[in-house]
């Protein structure tokens, strides 16, 4: 998978050399709002690409994480577009349920400015619920 | 600069303990569209805060990066968000001319999929312009 640029630049995609992870933005494919950031490693990558289901790597956890495995809150991916410098993803995405494991649509829920920090959305769901074992 | 959430987490603001750097996106405030993803010290950070210009911290140079300072592309900050788990920034700004250094609005302009990599916009300015001494 390449390309040639205008400026002759070969585009081969996301740098994941040495075993980089690379940050990935997921972004409401409708609605244009930024969801969450998360990382991938190559194999994240490939499975996204390969699935259309966003797949990260979980810092946290040490593994793939496919999102939605344990909320249920998966995003169907409609396109993958990568950065000038390779060091970034944009996913574009249909976000079932709320992104943020806090239970709000966005992980981008706090505002901050001169005067503080303002929660600025509705929970979507109660966090305690999402994870509730069955 | 502190609140209390709803689930009672204090949330003094994004992580930068231990001199970690912090990924920054920047949206278009207007348009939604994704411009770029850069880095932020502490010292960005508060910087950004302070002056509504959005500044960096340039991990090829080591130094603040004051976005446009030599393109002239800045991006005057409206607000700024970050998210739930502190470890990332959300910037909405009003982008002057292109944000990407290769003369292209956003730095995501290329899309891949089974069929390989595809360049989905149209360059603003050549870049040899932007960068030209005067």
């Amino acid at each position: 998978m390449s390309t040639q640029s205008p400026s002759g630049t070969e585009s081969l995609g996301p740098d994941f050399s040495n075993g980089k992870l690379v940050a990935a933005i997921a972004q409401d494919a409708e609605s244009g709002e930024v969801l969450m950031l998360a990382w991938m490693n190559e194999e994240a990558y490939r499975e996204t690409l390969a699935t259309s289901q966003a797949t990260y790597y979980s810092r946290s956890r040490g593994r793939l994480w496919r999102k939605g495995e344990e909320s249920g809150h998966v995003q169907r991916v409609r396109e993958v577009r990568f950065d000038c410098d390779g060091d970034a993803i944009l996913l574009l995405v249909d976000q079932t349920g709320p992104a943020c494991h806090e239970g709000y649509r966005s992980c981008f829920f706090r505002r901050v400015d001169s005067q503080g920090v303002t929660i600025i959305a509705e929970r979507m769901r109660d966090p305690s619920e999402i994870y509730r074992k069955p």
